[in-house]
Formats: C-alpha cells, sequence, structure tokens
C-alpha cells in the first residue's frame, strides 16, 4: 500500500471508533470514505453493530449495501448523529473544499442534517490556503453556457467537468463546472457571491460545516477540533 | 371578456409595441404572456417583423412555435434585448414575486441574461407590500423533507406544490414549495436567507430586476420605471 492509501487507511480506522451501535451515520463520498466503509463494515460484524445508513452518492450506496450497511432515506430518519466524509482540501481553519466525486450537494444536504460532521483526510489535503484543488459549481443546464461567461468575466476561471468527453450529469441532473482559483483569500465573500448567483444550485465550499478533522499519517492520526479554534 | 382579461390584454398590447424588427426577445411565461405573445404574432404577421424568441418555460416554447415566433436555446443568442414576462404580484418598488406556474428559475435566468426587462401585469397585482401571494422555492427533491421541516421552524408557512394529487415537478427535475407569509417586510434579508440555504436552487423573489411594469386597467395601461425610483 502507498503512503497515501496508508494515510486514508489510518483516518478510516480511527473515525470507526467514533461509531455507537444504534447511530444512524452519514456516509460520505471518495476513496478515504470507501477506506471507512470497509473498516465500519469488519467492525460492524466483529462488534455486531446495527448501523443505519445515510448516503451521499448512489456509488456510496452501492458500496455500503455490498458490504450489509443497512441504507435509508434522509427523510425517512428522525436526525443523522454523525456525518462521516472527505474532502478535497482543507485548510486550519477547518473549512474544505469537496465535490471531486461530484456528490458534494447531497453531501452538504446530509451535512446540513447532521449532528456531529467529522471529516477524514490523507495529510497532502491540508493547506495553509484553500484553492489549490478545484472548486466545483453545480448549475443548472438551461443557460449555463451564459453563467461560463459570466464566470470568466469575473476571473473565477470556469471549465466544464467532463466524463468520457461529454459534459458530466450529476446524479440530480446538474452540470458541474470547476474553478481554477489556485488561492482563495476570501472564502466567505466568495460563498456569499455564489450563493446569490442564478443558475448555481450548489457551490464545494463547505465553511464553518466540520465539528472534527481526523488527519491521516503514515504513523497514525492526528486531529482538529472545531472547539479549539479561535474565535 | 372580464375586466381582469381585459386589463392582462391591454398591458399586452402595450408591451408589443416595445418589440422592434431583428430583436432576441425574452418570452415569458403565464396568462398575461399568452396575451402578449398573441398579439405579438399578430404584429409580425401585419408588419413582417423576424424576432427571435429565448423561451422561459415548455409551455411558452409550444404557445410561440405555434403561434410562427421562432425559438433559440439560451445559450444559442449573444444576448437578449428585451424579455416580456408577467409577475404574480409587484410592489411600488418594483420587486415581485413570480413563480405561480412554476417557471421562474428559467424566468430569472433569462432574465439576468437580458438588456432589459418588462413586466406586464393586470391592476390587481400591484400591492403596498409583497407576501399576499405565495412565495415559491424550487427545491432539489433529495433532503426535501428535511428542509420543509426547517422552513416550518423558521416560521415560513411551507407547504408542498400538487399536480394531481402528486408532488409537482418541475421542467429541471425540481420540487415546488410555497411559503405562505402574506406580508414580507425585507425582502432583502429574505432573499439573502433563501439564496445561501442548501437544498434551495431558486427563490420566487425578484428584487431590482424589472426596469418597466406596465399595468393594466380596464381603460389603458399605467407605467412604472425604475429610473423614477427613488434611491
Amino acid at each position: 500500500m502507498d503512503n497515501i492509501s496508508l494515510e486514508k487507511q489510518h483516518a478510516a480506522i480511527a473515525a470507526t471508533l467514533l461509531i455507537k451501535n444504534g447511530m444512524t451515520v452519514g456516509l460520505g463520498t471518495g476513496s478515504t470514505v470507501t477506506f471507512f466503509l470497509n473498516a465500519l463494515a469488519k467492525r460492524m460484524r466483529r462488534e455486531n453493530l446495527s448501523i443505519t445508513g445515510v448516503t451521499t452518492s448512489f456509488k456510496t450506496e452501492i458500496i455500503a449495501q455490498n458490504l450489509g450497511i443497512k441504507i435509508v432515506d434522509i427523510d425517512d430518519v428522525a436526525t443523522i448523529d454523525l456525518t462521516i466524509d472527505g474532502a478535497d482540501e482543507v485548510d486550519y481553519d477547518m473549512n474544505g473544499i469537496k465535490g471531486g466525486g461530484a456528490a458534494f450537494l447531497m453531501e452538504k444536504i446530509v451535512a446540513n442534517n447532521s449532528k456531529r460532521i467529522v471529516w477524514i483526510v490523507d495529510s497532502q489535503k491540508v493547506h495553509l490556503k484553500l484553492g489549490l484543488m478545484p472548486l466545483p459549481l453545480e448549475v443548472v443546464p438551461f443557460g449555463s453556457g451564459k453563467l461560463m461567461t459570466e464566470l470568466t468575466k469575473q476571473h473565477l476561471y470556469p471549465t466544464w467537468r467532463k466524463k468520457d468527453g461529454k459534459l458530466l450529469v450529476t446524479d440530480m441532473g446538474h452540470y458541474i463546472v470547476d474553478l481554477s482559483l489556485k488561492t482563495i483569500d476570501q472564502p466567505y465573500e466568495l460563498a456569499r457571491y455564489l450563493d446569490g448567483k442564478i443558475g448555481i444550485v450548489e457551490h464545494g465550499l463547505f465553511l464553518d460545516i466540520a465539528d472534527e478533522i481526523i488527519i491521516g499519517t503514515t504513523t497514525g492520526v492526528e486531529y482538529l477540533f472545531r472547539s479549539d479554534l479561535q474565535k
């Protein structure tokens, strides 16, 4: 196993320790979450735990069900006790960019309905400032060409997300546009601009959302806690 | 013809006078716009005008094409010269609520890409404050039950829009939720809250969008112009 995978696995295993019998758990999307799902399934079998899962993508739903984790619709649970998710990039303010896998709209909805949110990442995802990774937008197809023109004028460097040469269509029927920003100096201002922009369903900036970040290292894990952040 | 229809027709006919040969015209949705389309088609035939239309709904597209108005995709025009649209409710600040017909997301995108926007309404649509008409939200289906619970807690009185006993699905695959607010005292604050809310694709508050409002009366029309508004 390469070092990055090892780090992901360390973070994933640490996250499984947070899961208690009877919990409703939000299940994120991505390679680190897949490590988590495998480790969780093992723990459930070994300790005979009963866990209900709420997924953030069809992909995670299939993986979880194959591992024997019961999946229910978000609207059929009273509350989500804990959500475990990955992130494409995080900073030391515990903000993040998500959406490499194009599932961030469902991830944001699940996070918004969770009592506690834990992100699991490898050490290379942690940066002083966000923006090195592309910032994804989920946009409605109608008028999206015009939106691209406007984003370009605003120097936000948009490109279409494609798959097999065609525009990628999300689980919800939207397109994905990636902004190549290099550095996001003012994430809150940018989020407000994108929130108000017509045609943008959601963006991949996750601000003030994670309660805890578990960073895998080659030898173990490190933690960031929201309660430790300076106000 | 009843008085309301007469008023709509007066506003619609006045709007056709703004159309010039060769224009690309955004075509709204609703009963007043249907009066406009009929009047426009007559004028086009009589004066041999060539007009290109960009529609805001499949419904308008069908009506326009049946009337012989050429329809193109919004992304295939350089710019929209003028958009003629209706509104469910307007106030004297020239703000409005749109979305009775569930086409407001496309209407907002077309408005956002138009050089000039004219609304045509009958006199009963004009109120001192917005909110008597339900304020529609277009929401993503995933997690929409949870969103309803949250909107209820915020005293925004949401109800699902239904059709034939089932949840209405928009042209874009979203649900519609109507907020029964009676009076909207702070439309800008409300818009900002709804813009930032996860799972809400768009809302029916159209603030600072109309350049001109043509109000039909039983005897003629009255005009509101943005340039006349006190700053």
